[in-house]
């Protein structure tokens, strides 16, 4: 099925702004919209930068073909004029933010774009659309590496979630930490670990259990992972152990209680002389029922559900506005007093020890007063429609977000419901 | 971006799975798979089927490339034989299944694939991708059109999904009775009527709020919606009649006290002499706070993240399980009693008023007893791998979803959590 370009993944309102500031002239001014977020999910204590690598590949494929175009006007939803401009289009703009792996926090520019009113506008809902998701996911992915404590983590909620989403979230939860994904896209896409165990149609399948593992040793070899709750565990554990011998990689249990379920399973398997077999357990695992694992001999998580829904936080709440028109400062008058207009500068602030003690954004000042520990957030990643030399790839980002949550205070860790671990401070700074 | 064929958009373990099957031989054992939910999302009444028409156009695309089973091979994800057998792939089966629009409630068997057991467990993910978004969607929109009581609703939550997840959204809110969606893409694809107003950056980009509603005016007409909350709302309404005068499409509030502002900005509107100018809100409504609008003086609502993240279900739960091996009713036996091996067939059973009383689910029996006022619930969808003529459209399914929840009790349409609507009772009737 294709998909199509991506230039109709944007919203209508988006080109008839359009059509009206092609006609009056405004089309053409220099504006900067900021993504940012009013606030975090509620209880969580840090947001996610995700989605920037994907949506950067999106970006360089953004034109409208001939018939999109076409249809754009016989729907009516643009003029002439437009349509002629839709036809031409391609971002010429800057566009500058957080790095992929970056925390974020209430208020934090994590994207600037600059360029025309209307270049920038049109980019407002893919931009949207893939931060909004990608960040989402990669929260909750987060949350559960840290619940996990360093044991491996599969992502394996691909059937949960719409099917292009699954290879996002795929690659969404991979930067968070995850060690691999089901998602077989994903796995070509973007070069993620992929990995599974097998089904209970597959043991059903079969005329018996050690029959059907039987066949799953002799295709795969002992280094698999046999499912063992299709019937009765323990007796698929001994059938596992007789078929597999001690060799075998890993026991899976995907139902029932997991604490109890895992720690009689570990005992059987030593006992039946099996003490290196690992136990892999799933079954709607969320952050909270990892943790709640964390004293028993669990080896391995899959996660399905919750990571690929953002635990009950599916979207990001990140919005795109704008914030600066032909250098003037903007801002909605009817929202809160805070809001500040003007393209900002952002950086984190951290105590010598090198934790995070506040995130610090200037509005309309170029050049922040650095202090001793202080990093800036913001990189670039397009200048003039082009695509920055050395992008991070998806490894580096992966690695920048395990570097940035070591900074952060420790409260930020906690899974409970709690404040945004750094406190933003937006101020103007400098002439206005 | 080209998102690729869609026979990538599936689990690693489905692979391995027909992999160990194709050397033992049970891969060809004629096998019959269900899709259906153990339960609703927690209060829910009532489930909607949505999604069958996209998931058959991807079905009819499912093919493996050559570049795809390359990289099966060289990650060692199957074996020689079986990339063959990918290679050569297509499915031959049958799909039957609930129309798009059915409602399902726990047990319904809304989809049924038959075919050799590797041909039907590769579509797993897919089937389950596409139906667990989109089902999850159209039973947040249906509840968000009862609360609506017939006043039009606009989707425009794109931006707080993935980006083609809000095309599906878009398309399953429609079915669900959405009047329109601002997502273009899905104008385009399914020809579905977009919308769209305008954003507070256009009035923002203007050198005052006048500047900007004539602005638009002059480009769309006077059948137009304008924007009025970006500074005050009064002087925006104002503004917005000065400009356009009284023959003004519409105002939008997106912002404050809807109930309170809707009432104002209607005496407003009056006292300018604009009372045909309708009144457009918008801003985080979900069904309840629709619901708590009805007594208000709205006329139209516009419905975002609530509705393209389910509302609280993002997903649908629904799971794909093997029930039936060469012509053997084949169960998980750790599973709760209540589920019963073998193909069924549905029929739902109404009053002689239209009212459904009962879902009747029969295990392995073609011809279930009928009497008048019993519905058969499934519908041939493919035969043979070819898709049958005359699938129903969109507008088809939207109809047929008004007409099944006019069909069941009054109860079902209270957006309070509650049980099920419909009981179904899944039994086995002749010869096991």
């Amino acid at each position: 099925m294709f998909a199509g370009a991506p230039s109709l993944l944007t919203d209508h309102y988006e080109l008839t702004m359009i059509s009206a500031a092609l006609r009056d002239g405004t089309a053409h001014r220099r504006s900067v919209f900021e993504v940012f977020a009013r606030r975090l999910p509620v209880g969580r204590r840090y947001g996610v930068v995700a989605g920037t690598g994907r949506l950067l590949e999106l970006l360089a494929a953004f034109r409208f073909h001939p018939d999109e175009v076409a249809f754009l006007r016989d729907r009516g939803v643009v003029d002439e004029q437009t349509a002629a401009w839709l036809a031409d289009y391609r971002f010429q703009g800057d566009l500058d933010g957080y790095a992929e792996g970056e925390l974020f926090f209430p208020g934090s520019p994590i994207m600037t774009v600059s360029g025309t009113f209307a270049e920038c506008v049109v980019l407002e809902t893919l931009i949207l659309s893939v931060l909004n998701h990608d960040c989402a996911i990669a929260a909750a992915a987060a949350r559960m590496v840290t619940a996990a404590r360093g044991r491996p983590l599969i992502e394996m909620g691909s059937r949960r979630a719409h099917e292009e989403a699954a290879v996002a979230s795929a690659r969404a939860a991979y930067l968070a930490g995850f060690a691999s994904t089901s998602n077989l896209a994903a796995g070509l896409r973007y070069g993620i670990p992929t990995a599974g165990t097998a089904a209970h149609a597959f043991t059903l399948l079969h005329d018996d259990e050690k029959a059907a593992f039987a066949s799953q040793v002799a295709a795969l070899g002992e280094q698999t992972t046999l499912l063992v709750d299709t019937y009765d565990i323990s007796q698929g554990i001994r059938n596992a152990i007789a078929v597999a011998g001690p060799g075998l990689r890993a026991v899976r249990i995907d139902s029932g209680d997991l604490s109890v379920l895992a720690a009689q399973s570990r005992a059987l398997l030593d006992e039946l002389g099996a003490p290196d077999v690992k136990i892999v357990v799933s079954g709607d695992l969320d952050e909270y029922a990892i943790a709640a694992l964390a004293a028993e001999p669990v080896d391995v998580y899959g996660a399905g559900t919750a990571v690929v829904t953002g635990s009950g936080a599916p979207t990001a709440g990140l919005v795109y506005k704008l914030v600066e028109v032909d250098g003037r400062p903007v801002v909605k008058r009817s929202e809160n007093k805070a809001t500040i207009g003007g393209r900002k500068t952002a950086y984190r602030r951290h105590k010598p020890t090198g934790t995070a003690v506040e995130e610090i954004v200037l509005s309309q000042q170029a050049t922040p007063p650095a202090q001793p520990g202080d990093r800036l957030l913001q990189r670039p990643f397009v200048r003039g429609g082009e695509l920055v030399a050395d992008l991070p790839t998806l490894a580096d980002s992966r690695a920048h977000l395990r570097d940035c949550l070591i900074t952060i205070p420790w409260e930020g860790l906690k899974l409970s419901a709690g404040d945004p671990a750094v406190h933003v401070t937006v101020t103007t700074v400098g002439p206005r």
